[in-house]
């Protein structure tokens, strides 16, 4: 059966690969994705065909990576980070009905949450949720419900696609309606281009977090009622009590 | 400086971890981790020393690895899945104070959010909430407010840790708590032993799930209220317009 692999790639580093992605990248005819993440990798894959396309042009990019796999290529469409999280994973699985043909992997990755929060110390070492601050296909009152259950259930949160040119004021907005739940000394932090060229992180609180300016390659991450600093690193315990 | 790394090396198999987990693996001089994740890798890394120690033996083992790191050995301290979640990283940066001769580095992998996500089809497109059971360190009124804040939020939730032999109605009480909110028909999924021997995944609904049985090695996806069977696979879809 033809194949198509769906592979998450990590931050962008070869390191960052799993095995498993690296082996499917190695082995397929042509490599598919979004021209910023091909761009990060092409270099290990200097061989490869590579087909790249604009930013939301995902649906046309992945009719393209199932007819390349239905006429019996090995294909890889590329996401950075995980392949399901924000990733074409589910959008492969929705147009595949019409490839019968084609049967679909999909290869897993690290996320931003813990590449990201890595680099800040152990965030994530709780309970935690995942929000995209893009309403770009989600309507912004359910962005807005999602910031409010998870501020009430304490949850550790971590943010992506927290700005870009048309929502800069998105991550302040967000900020606002945590600081209706939250303390402004909860700790917090960002991590841009994590893992890429020009890396850099900050830790702050969600006081000042709500000033700062960032762009759409930040990952925030927002402590929850007991993460702490030590030695200048995010650690979130793993519970209420300690042994 | 020293260093102690804290590993997290994805599902147990070699593929499923990221390059980087490999290389600190493969140049360290002792590996430090749980019996059972230790067993599960020390075949691919048969000439190393292995120190391993029951569950709920945290402290000691990160103590032990901690010392080691400090008397100029290269240290691994390994976790299945991720490092920070539900692992070690926390709370090696929180004993490392009495060690300051040890730099500690973190290195992610593939938590079972992802590695069983991947299994089941693309649960994980869009926001989502990850939530444990263990009422061990984490009172369980606690629990029950995260699981409410995740129904009304409509965050896919997934499920660590649904049951051991003590809390065997654990994962019967989180559905019931879920069935408040959302309908009995919300997909949901569950993968045990993921990427290991008799790995197993079913797929089912909410009003299914409460009637189940599982154990501490599985991992359950409730989907949110866009998510969708496609070919026998869960799908979320990524917003709610389409393109």
């Amino acid at each position: 059966m033809n194949k198509l692999y769906v592979v998450g790639f990590g931050p962008g580093s070869r390191e960052g690969m799993t095995i498993q992605a690296q082996t499917a990248l190695n082995s397929a005819d042509v490599i598919v994705g979004y021209t910023v993440y091909t761009e990060l990798i092409k270099k290990y894959f200097l061989e490869k065909n590579i087909y790249s396309t604009a930013m939301r042009q995902e649906r046309d990019r992945t009719e393209y990576a199932l007819k390349q796999a239905a006429e019996g290529r090995d294909v890889c469409l590329v996401c950075s980070g995980d392949s399901q999280l924000y990733g074409m994973a589910g959008l492969a699985l929705e147009l595949s009905a019409a490839y019968p043909e084609v049967d679909i992997e999909i290869i897993p990755g690290v996320t931003a949450a813990f590449s990201g929060g890595a680099i800040l110390g152990s965030p994530l070492t709780h309970d935690f949720a995942v929000i995209s601050l893009s309403d770009l296909l989600t309507p912004i009152e359910k962005i807005y419900k999602r910031l409010e259950c998870a501020a009430i259930g304490d949850f550790t949160v971590v943010l992506y696609n927290p700005s870009s040119k048309k929502r800069y004021d998105y991550l302040q907005r967000a900020c606002e309606i945590m600081l209706e739940y939250k303390p402004a000394e909860t700790i917090c932090g960002y991590v841009k281009n994590i893992g890429r060229e020009r890396e850099e992180s900050k830790i702050t609180t969600l006081g000042e977090l709500k000033k700062i300016d960032v762009d759409m390659f930040t990952t925030v991450f927002i402590g929850n009622s007991e993460t702490k600093l030590i030695n200048g690193k995010i650690v979130t315990p793993r519970g209420y009590r300690h042994e």
